[in-house]
């Protein structure tokens, strides 16, 4: 197999690079047909990979592709998912080579959804397509379910899941969508973080004011905002909200230690993030803060004169993007309303508050002894010669709580980006010894099953 | 002389459609033969009012315009100071006609610049124009100062004072760049708040992070950002930095009872501009906070993704813009000072901080019972049937305190704009009535001194 896919990695890669070149990003409307576009693509190369029932179906929003091949009888049947969509490419500026136009430098693929996720997914489609090719079958069943809605918190791919849970049916749901440790060290991660987003809206007045006529007479939207903004959290780091930590777990010393030995380089870390310092919530290290600790972070202000030199208005409206990851038994919907109870509480004379809501998922915990997960483990050994790690990871994928949950399914998150690999910022790069090795681990746990 | 004004009215009012038409903004730079423009066509119009010397001088901006009278042996000199440049137009979208195409409607002229300051300084022009032409000479000695910076905070024109205080020697500066209390009720400025202005940024990390892997281990831009903001400011208004209100005089009783006769409509400034409340600092007046008390408020904050829906970022950077009014003896680079180190002070960790200083002026007190202003005040009892009120004003005039400074005369602000003519907003217009009156009035005044 490792013969194969090295004589056919350069036609691989001139694929992979015509996938990439589509901007399917799917949270901004003038994509729309480069999001379809991409859709198609997937299916076409489906199709070409020898799987079967190839549809591309129609959403209220992008299309969900799915293709099966379910002829191995007295075999299990394993899902894979994975999504064609990706991030904006925003700050354009930042980008050494255009976001779109696919670049192989220093043994890496650079492209916006090279290691999220068009790169990881492109394993599947290249493993099963060997397979087909060596085998003229597969040694298990399978069906694709690829969405194009990933990067805005899948709104529709929970439903199609609900109403297609007979043909949706299997006995692993497979995920590569999440990374190594680091370089030559795999990982199947065990947990997400769940996810809560919203957007905070301070307004004063009903328009800008002249900070000479009216400044300091009038509330300013502003100061409302980042009077609020800063209610939310403590000195020491925890966040301020009262009821935010309902449902979050305090960690066993199993766990903890399980965290201490994930590897983490402070030094490193904050030299190559230029950091002057860590910070967190007290009493838990970095590890436990990324991983099991639920977070409150401001991803976004915007207010008031933001051009060139100085505008002396009291600005009208301010507003700010909130995310939280969640942890344990914390509800999206419980979290949401005490942030909402908090703002109310909190609200500064003058000032009139909105909040409006993104985002919901909730958190994942996944059983590493399970044997499905173990063969995975297995056959990341056999190509890396290393055992994976079982992280908890700090991100969300809002979609594997439903996977497991309707499915009744393991989810097995195979990742095979690195931690390194600038998703969702520019300059966005997949390892291509991880995408060759990548399809030989697949083809492994697919035979091993 | 009345009866002159009404005869030329008309001309009048077809020349100030010129003047207003050239689009004269200082701050962009594309503008910048237009700004010339409108020197050249400020300089023509001194020529025809008879003025002498008349000189367009170059400075390391946009060129100041000079022009002179002298020959009133014996009579006191008034400089007339004004500023041919304007505001952005920006936003075009509000604007009922173009900004730069004047109309007139309801006995009002449309244009950015009509009120300020074409249209103001455009009287003087005429007030001499019209006395030359009646009596051949003028009641007193005039001198013009007319630049093309005062948007963009008079950069040149502080040193040409300084390198000419000779030249522009003077009884007093007169300036009609403010406004009346409203509609009839004439106003002389004799106070005006100072100015500073800065902007603060906030950096953390060399890239936007992922949320998901780094968010609640590392420091965050946008945190650290609201933490310093909020900060400055107390719950009750009051400014929170260290030594901020060093010079600021506890007002006097007198001084609280002329302020409490300025009128103010809270009911319909609330409505007018649709304020759930007034908020500013505890224990003053609406009239006192926007006018006598010094203020320090946000003008604009951005950072991390500003976009449609949502970017799941720990932003590394992030900035605000801040402004101040100041009062009394406050002194700019103290006020400046004292907030670098209450920046530092209260730095969160993790962060680095910069402060940048765009602009700066001291504060402005006159003397109401100088003759020279009471003169005016008479002017403009006869022009109006009522006593003016000598407001202080809240906004900030830099060039004003140089003026009084280097030339030691008394600063007569003569305004003839009204408080809702939307200066620096779209719509910008001046009343014709008081277009003319102006004229009336500054020639009583001439006569008066």
């Amino acid at each position: 197999m490792k013969d194969a896919i090295a004589l056919h990695k350069d036609e691989f890669l001139e694929e992979l690079k015509q996938y990439l070149s589509i901007p399917s990003i799917s949270s901004l409307s003038k994509h729309k047909e480069d999001v379809q576009h991409a859709a198609e693509w997937t299916a076409k190369a489906l199709t070409g990979a020898g799987m079967e029932n190839v549809d591309v179906i129609p959403t209220e929003g992008h299309p969900i592709v799915y293709g099966d091949w379910l002829h191995a009888e007295g075999k299990p049947t394993v899902l894979i998912y994975g999504h064609y969509d990706v991030q904006p490419e925003d700050p354009l500026d930042l980008w050494e080579t255009p976001p779109f136009e696919p670049v192989i430098r220093d043994g890496k693929i650079f492209a916006r959804g090279a290691t999220d996720d068009k790169g990881q997914l492109y394993i599947h489609i290249k493993a099963v397509d060997l397979l087909m090719k060596q085998e003229g079958e597969l040694p298990v069943n399978v069906k694709f379910v690829i969405e194009g809605e990933e990067e805005i918190a899948s709104p529709n791919l929970g439903p199609f899941i609900k109403e297609n849970e007979e043909k949706l049916a299997c006995d692993a749901v497979v995920i590569s969508d999440t990374s190594f440790i680091e370089k030559g060290q795999p990982a199947i991660c065990t947990s997400l973080r769940g996810a809560l987003a919203m957007e905070l809206t301070v307004k004063t007045a009903n328009s800008d004011l002249h900070s000479g006529t009216y400044g300091g007479g009038v509330p300013n939207s502003i100061h409302g905002l980042v009077q609020l903004l800063d209610s939310l959290h403590m000195e020491n780091g925890r966040i301020a909200v009262e009821g935010f930590y309902e449902g979050v777990p305090e960690p066993t010393e199993e766990l903890r230690s399980e965290m201490a030995e994930i590897p983490f380089n402070q030094t490193r870390t904050k030299k190559d993030l230029e950091l002057e310092d860590l910070f967190g919530e007290e009493g838990f290290s970095f590890q436990e803060r990324v991983g099991i600790r639920p977070t409150l972070e401001i991803n976004g202000i915007t207010g008031g004169f933001q051009g060139e030199g100085l505008k002396t208005i009291v600005p009208k409206e301010a507003s700010a993007k909130i995310s939280c990851r969640l942890v344990g038994s914390q509800k999206p919907e419980a979290v949401y309303e005490a942030i909402e109870r908090h703002i109310e509480a909190y609200k500064p004379v003058g000032c009139r508050v909105s909040l409006h809501q993104f985002i919901k998922a909730d958190p994942v915990a996944i059983d590493s002894k399970h044997p499905l997960i173990q063969a995975a483990a297995s056959a990341y050994e056999e190509v890396y010669d290393v055992r994976p790690l079982f992280p908890k990871e700090g991100g969300s994928i809002p979609i594997v709580e439903v996977f497991g949950r309707v499915l009744k399914a393991p989810v097995v998150l195979m990742g095979f980006g690195l931690p390194t690999e600038n998703l969702h910022a520019p300059n966005e790069h997949f390892h291509i010894e991880n995408f060759t090795q990548g399809i030989e681990t697949v083809c492994q746990y697919f035979k091993k099953i």
